[in-house]
């Protein structure tokens, strides 16, 4: 709780990741509770490339209702049960706090006002909900000084987004599944923090879509419904492979979380496929990214580069620092240097390199579809977890205020 | 056996249809007997549209070594195991004849001189070799007088191009994946005659793709290698649907047939993308046929058509003859009538319809995908097995002929 000097509103602050899961979430077993058929590993990325920035507030002299501001407009918090679930469980542990200690001010009887921006463009189609429940749940817990971990958060934060909860920490990060039928058990856990393995690069390839796809929430309840597949994924085939990534993670083999990775999203994508109607979330523009991530590899001579798709047409292309030149140097040498986002920290690393590997040994087609096909990209990397900091979205006095 | 006036030249000619299976082939157990992992059923298609027409011949005076010649091309056959195996099968067949009765005339010693040729393109990628070895085998036990039925010939056909098994027979033909190491089970076999439910029609939209797909042969192999989806549907999903068609089909039940047909392409190309490294043989183009498909049932307000994809971009739609105009209409009208391929003897059906359903009412991003996509259009529908015929492609005397 950062109390402003004349206490009448109380503001906290922080910045959320967003994170891309190696190991996909698809299929709810709760669809109240966000709790998922099969758990799921993701890399969060680097703040310094893409961010949400929330400010949670709240004021005995706010008008008395809860209210939630996003990238400068109104939400209607109301009917957002997944917002409401939130703030309902961190006002509770609040009170529990207040309840035990008398001296504390009564926050929790005190109207919210939550202010929240992202620094990229939600058209970029990167699952900004999970950096954005993150940020909330997160500027809320610390708003109200709450005790609880980042793990415990997980479970109030998976209410919100399912794969929120992999946003309140930062490297390497597993959601488990979990038994109980509460979801008390289904929570986020660091597997290594960035600093195990700071040397993995993502290259977002942002692909434009003609159209909407499914949204991932109805796709996954078409998916559990429908694919005859789906059940042979998340029972017998995930499992095998969280246990096979977190391994290779602790030992830095990135042939196998590569491969794994790869494989992971190709099933993913198969029980979307094997859903009724299917749902297509890859284009011809996604298979041209496979497509040059396995030459590339095969160029190379070992496995230096691995893609994965969200719901969506856009590529993750996963690799290791020193192996810049010839992944990110690739993609450069096809898209150009003027391709929207080559830009920030990251990039720095590849100012000079004008090519990678021979664009005469990868599929020509697969060239020039991408050359068409990607309108922007972001070189980014793993990065950490959640960090309060002072660039408040509301004012001292209560106003909402915008970097935007 | 058709004999020449001198007795010198032995000939038989007979045309083979093509088959478009709806419970999909993919995956052998056995490699050189082409044994499947699973049962698949087909329609065979009218040989009004598309046929192979093959005249075996043979003669003591031919040089003393098998010719084929495929399309006005001389074939290697010494390098195509599969041909071979046909042959040989034939031959020995014929060879148990003669033993039987030293009456006949020793075919089994002569050379082969087998002449074939498709009227369709090649690079149409309609599975031409279910028809090829499918007229091949049936043109060969003619010659030879074989008294063995069309389901005996199976599996010898199989041997040659497994699906080629089900282009013995006309209508809707399953091939019964057997259990025997030594595949003398696995056989096809009439599931119903074409004249049981004549009405069903198929058009197919043929897509230009860019590159070479993945060959089947070994795009299946390396599913039953590396998917980790791909024994569930061989083994549990696909036993339960040849059921079920098989019943939708006895009943002329279109909804039922259809929705499984969908499903079954569809949990076929998810086993392909799960392949590793994955297989796509369906493109964006494919993927607005099937989008339209689903439009179009969705505006009718019933299933009245189906689509279905083998290894490669082109898309085949089932309907009803009574439903040509809502489901060929609407792809007339959104190709246009002068798409080379319009024609045909079930052409006439649609001459005057110019519009099915408004294509207000379907994806318009769809409608111009696929008039940009589609290059050619086969309007057909179920027909005969193969047919004996005189229009022989070798001459009384032994020459090769041609109808090109």
């Amino acid at each position: 709780m950062a109390s402003t000097s004349n206490q009448s509103v109380y503001r906290a602050t922080t910045t959320a990741p967003v994170n891309i899961a190696v190991i996909k979430y698809w299929g709810k077993r709760d669809t109240t509770l966000n709790l998922p058929t099969n758990s799921s590993l993701s890399v969060t990325l680097s703040q310094r490339s893409l961010r949400t920035l929330t400010t949670a507030s709240c004021s005995a002299e706010y008008p008395p209702a809860d209210t939630l501001n996003l990238n400068g407009s109104p939400q209607d918090i109301q009917s957002s049960k997944r917002t409401l679930a939130c703030i309902s469980n961190l006002r509770a542990l609040r009170k529990a706090l207040e309840d035990a200690d008398s001296s504390l001010p009564k926050l929790s009887t005190h109207p919210l006002r939550i202010v929240s921006e992202n620094n990229f463009p939600t058209a970029a189609g990167l699952a900004s909900s999970a950096a954005g429940f993150a940020a909330l749940v997160r500027a809320v817990a610390d708003l109200y000084e709450l005790p609880q971990s980042p793990k415990e958060l997980s479970r109030i934060a998976r209410q919100g987004s399912g794969s929120a909860c992999r946003s309140l920490m930062g490297g390497y990060v597993a959601w488990r599944t979990g038994e109980l039928a509460d979801g008390s058990d289904s929570l986020a856990e660091e597997v290594a923090p960035a600093s195990h393995w700071p040397e993995m690069r993502a290259l977002v390839l942002v692909v434009s879509a003609e159209k909407k796809d499914v949204p991932s929430t109805e796709g996954m309840q078409t998916t559990v419904a429908t694919s005859a597949l789906f059940a042979e994924r998340a029972q017998n085939v995930v499992p095998g492979r969280m246990a096979a990534i977190e391994t290779a993670i602790q030992n830095r083999n990135f042939h196998d979380f590569a491969e794994i990775t790869m494989r992971d999203s190709n099933t993913f994508h198969a029980t979307c496929l094997d859903s009724w109607p299917p749902i297509f979330y890859m284009n011809d523009v996604s298979r041209a990214a496979v497509r040059l991530v396995h030459d590339i590899n095969r160029v190379v001579g070992r496995t230096v580069c691995a893609y994965t798709f969200d719901a969506g047409p856009n590529a993750v292309i996963y690799y290791e620092d020193k192996d810049s030149e010839v992944v990110a140097g690739t993609v450069k040498a096809i898209l150009g240097p003027n391709t929207e986002g080559w830009n920030g920290v990251f990039y720095e690393r590849l100012a000079n390199v004008t090519a990678g590997v021979s664009l005469d040994q990868v599929d020509s087609r697969a060239v020039e579809v991408l050359k068409d096909g990607v309108s922007r990209v972001i070189l980014t990397g793993v990065g950490e977890g959640p960090v309060k900091v002072e660039d408040h979205l509301v004012s001292e006095t209560g106003e909402i205020l915008s970097t935007l």
